[in-house]
């Protein structure tokens, strides 16, 4: 099939791109001296996971206990679930075998109530290198305390310290975010020395956002990172720095279904791309046309739920029923929009695939 | 099942609060002498299109062909697509006997090329009444024009004009909307009289949004209106004026996550509230607790993936576990963001329902 037969709107994802994108940080991990660890919250897609485990030890890290049950069920095994773990769902993530994290003592309890078989539950302790989001402080006293607690605790494995720079993404330009780089790593890897001047072991050390990673020096003293926006990357990852626009995966097909003096509507609204704004005044995307080149004089500059709007010189060239395509500013979001994405490769659908779904 | 049970994040609908919403449009509607042909875009479930059609004629409006089919396969019968018609999805519309609207050639020509059954497909055309998104200029001899054709063409029936007063949601306050409400009516009514003058029938006249038929002070030469939102309201609405707090029927059901010196985090991010924002620094949602008060001192300040970020003083009140509820910002994209939503009423489950999906 040629994408020009797909309905609109349609996510679609360059596999050339993707592979280049997945082989590409593979590497800079096999570079830097870590494992990779991928992150696949951007597409929730099992056949791309195995693209971004290629070349590594095959674990990967998750969102969403739903993500980790439709992975976990496409064989794959080493799932570290990436958000602080909610209590009540501290049996199924167990019953999985789900690495989880915890930042705080009510977590960890729940963990232990349930765990009891073996392998224990292995549980990693979540740090704020700075981001301001989920994590313990460092720097606290009480972090040490919690990361004792689990390293003692009999019915659970402490796998290490893990942390987000997060704070990446407020950042424009190579300096800035290696500054958020050296932030993210010194944070954990002074904290796992702390801890070990404590007598606490401390096997892994993880950190990982895309912005991060696409830039850090050197990873001395971190064993794994987590990015994972990297695979399809997206406008707002190219706006901060992160990487070249063309090697952008994700695209929005869309078509024209309204055209006007001084605007034009496209079919895809917040429900197809979601309302991420991009940085200043970039939109809602980036108008590129069926063969992925920019179309000069046009902004997505609104959405509602159904109708983007086009705006600018540019559309006096529209016609009702031509066929754009629109860059994401987030393809996180816009992704989890599809029921069902394809893979395209030179205008050709290769592959139909489903992201799951949920929590 | 008492919501305490669900799995988080979940979208609770108060049933009590949804049926009070529909009694009050549909009567209002009566009030106002026009026919109630709602919106089920907010919410893409039969059951909920069921009640906010009660006491009218049944007919509704949708945004996406997905919306149609399902309504369709679920009864509904009149079924108007208001969204200007992509030409590729004219023979499917035609096929189920959608109501389509056009503000192009293009598409009322793809129309044409697939009709010549019996009855003919119903056309509105869609009229721009200062929203400054889809619809033809009611000022121009274009739009004069446009409508001509549909209302000579042997294999269509001119349904009538319609518009959207959209830009009422830019405005804050009763007076402010009510400016947009007289200015929708008054344009769609005024092109319908030109039209006559030029010996076009105009049979039907449509308008509508939420925040103007809550405001609007008669609805003279209109035949029916469109509101959809009313049915759940939301921040948003609540915000700008369209209803009191108190109506909102939509809420997500959170889990607190992680709890730090200045602030929380929930376990509902940007796909489960949408990542559009309130007024000003309203931020992501209003926090309410689960009988349904007001939390103190506590703002949803950021949302990432699948992170919600609290601060303020009330953050020292939580634990790790707790739940909360909050108040989506725009409900239409809350509820998207769900496989499953609750009809709940006094803290007991007594519906899931399954929003239909895509395009």
């Amino acid at each position: 099939m040629q994408i020009a037969e797909l309905r609109t709107p349609a996510m679609l994802i360059d596999t050339d791109r993707l592979a280049q994108n997945c082989a590409f940080m593979a590497h800079r991990a096999h570079t830097l001296g870590v494992r990779l660890r991928p992150h696949v919250k951007t597409h929730k897609v099992p056949e791309i996971g195995r693209m971004q485990v290629a070349d590594h030890f095959g674990g990967i890290t998750v969102s969403t206990m739903a993500e980790a049950k439709a992975f976990s069920a496409a064989g794959f095994s080493d799932i570290t679930l990436a958000v602080p773990l909610d209590p009540r769902k501290a049996s199924e993530a167990v019953a999985l075998a789900v690495n989880v994290l915890v930042d705080s003592e009510e977590a960890l309890a729940a963990v232990e109530r349930v765990a009891g078989g073996c392998p224990r539950p292995r549980v990693w302790l979540k740090v704020d290198c700075g981001y301001g989001r989920a994590g313990v402080n460092p720097q606290t006293e009480s972090a040490v305390r919690l990361a004792s607690r689990i390293h003692a605790s009999p019915s659970v494995d402490f796998a290490g310290l893990l942390t987000h720079g997060g704070h990446s993404y407020a950042r424009i330009g190579s300096a800035a975010i290696l500054d958020v780089a050296r932030e993210e790593r010194d944070a954990v890897v002074k904290f796992a020395r702390r801890l070990r001047d404590h007598a606490i072991e401390v096997d892994e050390v993880s950190v990982g956002s895309t912005p991060t990673m696409m830039h850090v020096d050197h990873l001395e003293g971190v064993t794994e990172i987590r990015p994972g926006n990297y695979a399809l990357f997206d406008g707002f990852q190219a706006q901060i720095g992160s990487c070249p626009r063309d090697w952008i995966a994700a695209t929005v097909l869309v078509s024209v279904i309204s055209v006007h003096a001084d605007r034009a509507i496209v079919d895809a609204g917040a429900l197809a791309l979601s309302k991420d704004s991009g940085l200043g005044d970039a939109g809602y995307g980036v108008v590129i046309d069926l063969s992925g080149m920019a179309v000069a004089n046009l902004s997505l500059v609104s959405l509602s739920q159904e109708h983007g709007k086009l705006m600018g010189d540019g559309v006096s060239q529209l016609r009702v029923g031509d066929r754009l395509r629109i860059i994401p500013n987030h393809s996180c979001l816009a992704v989890a929009c599809f029921e069902t994405i394809y893979g395209v490769r030179k205008g050709v659908v290769e592959h139909e695939w489903t992201p799951c779904r949920g929590w």
